[in-house]
């Protein structure tokens, strides 16, 4: 039996997957365009994989960049993998502004000011959605 | 004339470097062995680079990992590329192990625990910097 959430369904909001990855948009309160790049495989680092997995892992990783950046026009993408509570390799993909809670500190610091976030509208969403299939799809393609 | 730091020559201890990148050791206190790959040119978000550069990053990015985790054998390694405060790609590679000041938290996180930590040895950097330069080169051949 598996005791790790990533091994499971997810239970977010699933933009595109395949067999080897799943691009989810996590909802977050203070980041509502918050993706994260979760392998299928429970693969512990990324150097784990065979290079051609690694390459792939990040083609979906910049795919995603490049939406939100296409979607979102973010100020900032951040980028990270930790997995130290769950050792399964995903991506954060993290879209910051100047004004948001934690700019320009990691959004895993300490809040630096109050911030009022608008959920992303069902359009806004579609459209994410939409271009992340799209990049996605053109980046395993080359 | 630059305000950038990582466009100025590197104040820290150069594990590796060639006219695209450079591998550093930041000397960090709490994480010894905590390295930078930093890229030569001034460059915003990985897809501000062509495809091949990306790839070109991570290779040098994932050779640095395999190395760390071959010379120091962390509990888990952390990958992040944010550059909210010094928007040049650099990714900040960090070997983490359970009784870290944060673990297993986001090392920009509050501290979780007091933590006693050696400096490397010298010999543990030389180690260090050999294994970095062999696995960069191996994988920039590949």
């Amino acid at each position: 039996m598996s005791s790790c959430a990533l091994c499971e369904p997810s239970p977010q909001d699933i933009l595109w997957q395949d067999d080897f990855c799943r691009v989810v948009l996590l909802n977050d309160a203070d980041y509502p365009a918050y993706c994260r790049v979760e392998l299928a495989a429970h693969i512990k680092e990324m150097t784990d994989l065979p290079p051609a997995d690694r390459a792939r892992t990040m083609r979906v990783v910049f795919a995603v960049e490049a939406a939100l950046r296409e979607t979102i026009q973010p100020d900032k993408i951040n980028l990270a993998s930790l997995g130290n509570k769950t050792p399964h390799v995903h991506w954060h993909v993290i879209p910051r502004f100047e004004s948001d809670k934690h700019f320009p500190d990691s959004h895993w610091a300490a809040p630096v000011r109050d911030s009022e976030v608008q959920a992303l509208s069902k359009d806004l969403r579609d459209q994410l959605q939409r271009v992340v299939a799209e990049r996605v799809e053109c980046a395993l393609e080359g």
